[in-house]
């Protein structure tokens, strides 16, 4: 009895922010246990014991979804009134759509491809963007729609037009620059706010900008790294979502460098990927919240 | 107005642990709200999600504690008998008392002392038991009464009463095994269930009993580790809480196995004890709930 | 003129093994010296400062191998003799030819094939064997021979006799078992000493056999492991080459840990067999050297 | 016979660097050899394979070293004038004094000692210098000489006179800023080029300069590191021996994040020192090589 109700139930995650108050949690919580939700996770953060920011991530398993959704909604929407909060509601049945934006390098690409392959990334791939035809093969053969975008420096305005379009034409969530190794103009990246995740290959803020694996090289530094960050319109400035490391040591020539990096960039950004597609991800400020 | 009730205001730590139920969160976060509770933080855990078994930690700050406290517990004792659910609450300023047992390595002992002098640790030493006086000097010269109690095979039991009086006139919370190198019996183990921690010097299950570093370096392991665990009635078998490792390569003899172990010994069992005192862990069957 | 010569040189690897004594550095550098060799890289190990054995692999880039090469033997022979060394030359240009046995899962070969193509494995695939054919098309696309061969309880002799002589058809220097699935008779593994290398799904020696993940996850661990051996006719025992780990906590079901398990299975058998392709692997006992 | 031969041999590390070329190995396992030495390890890095540069570690045991040791030393000068090599023998047994500068911190001074006294750090503490008085009782109990120079920015300049009166004094091999929180000027670094190890408490070159944690917490970077480096007189540039990185969350206040950063900073320190001491540190240009 109790288990086909589950059966029929839907898993929904309900991201909340507001300024901190007593009863959040008691309200939040009532609101989904008298609209047929039983709480299976929930996590929660204030940035400041006194007068600070609240967050709040749920996962909760709603019986009869399409018959309680409206009322949930219509209650949220009075709650939001009442204590003055922000929310969202995210049908986990509902998987994201990714646009992936690369250029001649797949690796990142590929370990997204593997991850979701494998099970660990719960989303789908609308389209592949690039400026360079090398892995056009790959991408189709894989049953992704592969688009030719070859930007430059005198067409770019045009061509970003022509991404944005394809972007919306595709129902796309979120973009991936996946070692897409050029920069979006700031009309570009305002479009899409805490949608567009770039991998850089360093430890940010050491190494801003280009060739860090070189400049990581001549510093003679002891690890290596890789940041996947939310795009903004200051370049590598944007909030941060993971970041790791490997050692190197004085035996790694500056090739050696890149090789590792490789590793590091696939899984740092598949890391940050999968976390953004399961709605994990706040941001406040230019930090990231991670419900991990 | 609202930063002087937050000063009279209580830290506390609410664990609970029931049959997994719609509504308990609702409940239990309605019933801190009444009576001047804000939560700062808050953690669950469902077994499995259906009729699996539910956990949770709750950390709040409630205004005017000794006027709620009572009421607080009588809300809890009703709560209780309805939905079946145990229940416990910490007051954050009440710091566990710890009993140390060692023998004459001092390395796990001193990194608990560390911690808890850099702030990373709260705690009290109660007092420190060893079978030998080697580091009786210092243990007093930090103020720790030092109790030396020279278990052997023939006078187990009398000491272990020994033991057992100390601990209880001391009003002792914990008891850490920090390197003490002595079986306990089951009665001594029965007493103070998920009380008593140890900490062995292996990545278990694997090296279970005597000489862990030895039957490591032999098989030619590539990693070693340390693990804290409840000690129950089966060697090496309780609750894990935390496990480390380190890497070690064939240049290691069995001599640098056993320094690189101890590093990760103490770094191992501080972040077990610490996560204890913080209640931090529930167990369930032979595993633990750990919310870091 | 100098950079000519570098240009005609071919990098060799030299592994030698005997009775530590004074003088063999000196013996072998001399060695090389005279027969226009440049070491750019040596390293060596003495299991124990006083009548311990001795293992060095050295680099080195010789002028004119060709004509070179039959001095160096025999030079290489006589040092043998005086000083009853064991030693073997390997040019870094003949690529070590890799034989992968698989069963139903892809990720290990993938993560293998993936290193090559990123120029870290520096290898030639010769044939995919598996008992399945989930994976035909996609190695036989990758344009490498698969070859079926299902073996099982009652075919077990005459199947592994048509994998030995796919072996040896196809100049195989190494067999990699890339979550094969299938025990090998002793048998098979005498027939290649040294020449076999199984992934095991754990933190070896814990989880022996069969279904490690389920056995960490009953027991409750807090991290799990994968362990690159050479295979030996006792199941499990064989040289440790390389192990791993990840964290895991109390939320991750059975099925978390075999994803998280994936991860760290493919990047440790990558990381052994790129070891044994550069020739860095050298064992002893039970035990391996891994200059690495 | 063997057995008492090597008893009264002596450990020595001999480092060398030069112009790569050519037969340098050779050269000198022959001149250890013809002098009684046995290599127990050893290691070398050429920077480039054309025209690099050649750096080799050697340990050998000498058989009677007070009557090898003119010989070998006349040795190597006629090596040296021969192949243009710099070298320097040091003996294992003479260990390295150490200076340890500190301010109101004793987290890197007592894990340092704790190393010395655990038996990991090969050397003696010769004095403790402080420009504050909260630890000189804990030295002192220690028994180490602890050295009160009030440093402040009207009278460095006869400080840091004082200071180096009292390095020479005391023979002191090697200066350890143990968080000194105090820059050195630039007459003091050049008095010890390679001589002072800092620990800077952020993964450099991210946050050169004064309060990293502080920036670290509003970057909101994932991780937070420490750097050992030898001390030039660009501040937080000189050559990096060690990094290391611990992980960090949303959940991390910038208190939490100098507590953890403590950890990393004793041991990075730790380990910087130790491979210093044990003659396992190159420096080239402004990098490291470490033989570690």
């Amino acid at each position: 009895m109790y288990q086909e109700e589950v059966k029929k139930s839907e898993r929904v995650r309900i991201l909340i922010s507001c300024q901190d108050q007593p009863g959040i949690v008691a309200a939040v919580s009532q609101l989904l246990f008298q609209n047929g939700g039983n709480i299976v996770q929930s996590d929660q953060h204030t940035t400041d014991p006194i007068g600070g920011m609240f967050f709040m991530r749920i996962e909760a398993d709603i019986q009869d979804f399409e018959l309680h959704k409206q009322k949930i909604a219509q209650d949220f929407q009075q709650l939001s009134e009442r204590l003055n909060i922000n929310w969202r509601m995210e049908q986990a049945s509902k998987k994201k759509r990714l646009a992936i934006f690369v250029s001649k390098e797949d690796h990142c690409l590929l370990e997204l491809l593997w991850q979701q392959k494998a099970g660990h990334l719960d989303a789908e791939f609308a389209i592949v963007v690039s400026n360079h035809r090398d892995i056009q093969g790959i991408v189709e053969e894989m049953g992704i729609p592969f688009h030719y975008v070859p930007v430059n420096s005198s067409n770019k305005k045009e061509m970003e037009s022509l991404q944005i379009e394809l972007i919306q034409k595709n129902n796309v969530d979120i973009i991936v620059l996946a070692r897409y190794m050029q920069i979006l103009s700031p009309e570009f990246t305002k479009t899409f706010p805490n949608q567009i995740i770039n991998i850089h290959h360093s430890f940010l803020p050491a190494f801003i900008g280009a060739n860090p694996y070189a400049r990581a090289y001549y510093r003679g530094v002891k690890l290596i790294g890789a940041t996947a960050h939310y795009v903004t319109d200051e370049l590598d400035e944007g909030p941060i979502i993971e970041q790791d490391v490997q050692r190197v040591n004085h035996r790694d020539q500056l090739e050696d460098l890149k090789k590792i990096g490789k590793y590091i960039e696939r899984t740092v950004l598949a890391q940050a990927v999968k976390w953004h597609v399961e709605d994990r991800v706040l941001t406040y400020g230019n930090k990231t919240i991670v419900f991990s």
